[in-house]
């Protein structure tokens, strides 16, 4: 089992109340392979310049990461600024250069033609495209997209929608996308556009999950703590697509509902620091238990 | 088992993106002893004017609810009017008139003295402690508050936290009577000031409990359509602590834990149409079974 994640590798200058960080890991395929690769092989294509840091794809290949798609080009890394202010459920972008991700053209090696499962993570819908024209016979096709797509790209996003199995978004991107103000309708009709499995993601909320005519909600897990919420969305799919790779890519009602509990837990790691400075340290034993601590939580012992 | 709730009887003028509403029956004891009378019995301390539909006070009486509490003043009863836009997470008020409620004051009925627990909804913090002052030995006192008193009688209500064993109340108040942005923060803070136990409510977004050191969230039940929010933090709470009355105010995590889903429950049927529309049509069959339901949702069935 693997899965094919296409996306952004980054370098992150960050605000939040609890501090800032300049130049730090980040990136939508950064975020999804580490929490995959929990559970699964991951196969990543992107792009990153010369100057990014040889202690990055260290850590990426320690997590068993295949960078035989990864592109190393000529110019620098791309770069994203953002500010997190009072209970930090938006970023404020403060300057994003895309340098060499720009120019980026996703080229699957030979080797990831034959993946099982694909995550298009938030890239231009043109490039999505090109990426599902090189993927032999995917059983699972995840997606993500953002605000700036459903805008500028509608109707080549809404072409990508009937190929994807599963997608993913945030609260804000589904109401946009759809026009509907409630998220159980724009649920549903995000599904009525192709998808037979759609997350909705409601940062410190939780998430809910669409999958053909049930509905999940998990809500997230409660800290007392959040210093970064970076990459807490790409941190979720990762686990979630990772969980679901590793189930054969069976999408039963019971396999989704436990990968959203698992994308939950991994998610929770990531905003704990700045970066990916918590989630690298995680091991699977830390997640299983406070994914046990969750359903403490969450799932009621009894109703009498 | 019983349980004494002193709070408003109100005449509700509303505007949602459903539609509107004139002079509907409100406020925040009616919703709260609606949804409370489903598990235990509920004595009602209130005031109306001369004007209020008798009835309004014919729904009450027909549950159960105990009106001896209940003041008829010279005067036109209570009124609010209010509109919610876009999310509806947040009513915007257009009028209050307070009439007779605003020379209320709450005098317990003898019968009413030796209740086992007491609910202050959301009154000037003097009357709560009023009320706390003519009851004997309630083992449970709950108390909601809102943004007013937060202001304008902090000391007062810093005064009643010690007497409270519940406290139940919304994010927005949670964050302003701590001065904390994350809930669970929030929440811990307001334990510190007294209640062992705190309820602080999402709207939308479920809620979240602080049992001693432990901690529930317990997610909305998704709707796809809510045409009214008015009442929705009163029948919780209603929910939450008629059913903690009937489990002879035990407050044991899994109590609480379930008394959360049922005032999650509860709360979803009021929401479905304007006033008690529908929480009056609501039977303890669709109760249980809208239960049923939520725990499919949220409990994950299996966790391999």
């Amino acid at each position: 089992m693997s899965v094919v994640v296409v996306g952004s590798l980054a370098l992150d200058t960050i605000q939040t109340p609890s501090g800032e960080r300049t130049e730090a890991l980040g990136g939508s395929a950064v975020y999804f392979s580490t929490a995959a690769s929990f559970f699964t092989d991951v196969k990543l294509v992107g792009v990153v310049g010369r100057d990014f840091p040889r202690e990055h794809l260290d850590l990426l290949r320690r997590r068993g990461v295949d960078l035989a798609g990864l592109q190393t080009a000529e110019g620098s890394t791309f770069r994203w600024s953002g500010r997190y202010e009072g209970d930090m459920s938006q970023a404020r972008t403060l300057d994003t250069r895309l340098n060499v991700f720009g120019a980026f053209r996703p080229v699957l090696p030979e080797s990831y033609r034959d993946a099982d499962a694909v995550f298009l993570a938030n890239i231009d819908p043109d490039l999505q495209l090109d990426v599902l024209s090189q993927v032999r016979r995917p059983k699972m096709v995840a997606a993500d997209t953002m605000n700036l797509w459903i805008t500028s790209k509608r109707d080549r996003l809404i072409e990508i929608l009937p190929r994807v199995n599963l997608m993913i978004l945030n609260d804000a991107e589904a109401r946009q996308l759809t026009g509907e103000t409630g998220l159980v309708k724009a649920g549903r009709k995000i599904q009525a556009l192709g998808p037979s499995h759609v997350v909705i993601k409601k940062g410190e909320h939780g998430s809910i999950l669409f999958s053909g005519k049930n509905v999940h909600v998990v809500p997230a897990y409660p800290l007392e703590d959040v210093r970064d919420p970076t990459g807490a969305g790409d941190t979720f799919a990762g686990g979630f697509i990772g969980y679901l790779n590793k189930m054969k890519n069976r999408l039963t009602d019971d396999n989704l509902h436990t990968a959203q509990y698992y994308g939950t837990v991994l998610a929770s790691f990531t905003v704990e620091e700045f970066s990916l400075d918590r989630l690298k340290r995680t091991t699977f034993a830390d997640v299983r238990s406070r994914l046990r601590r969750l359903v403490r939580i969450v799932a009621p012992r009894k109703l009498s």
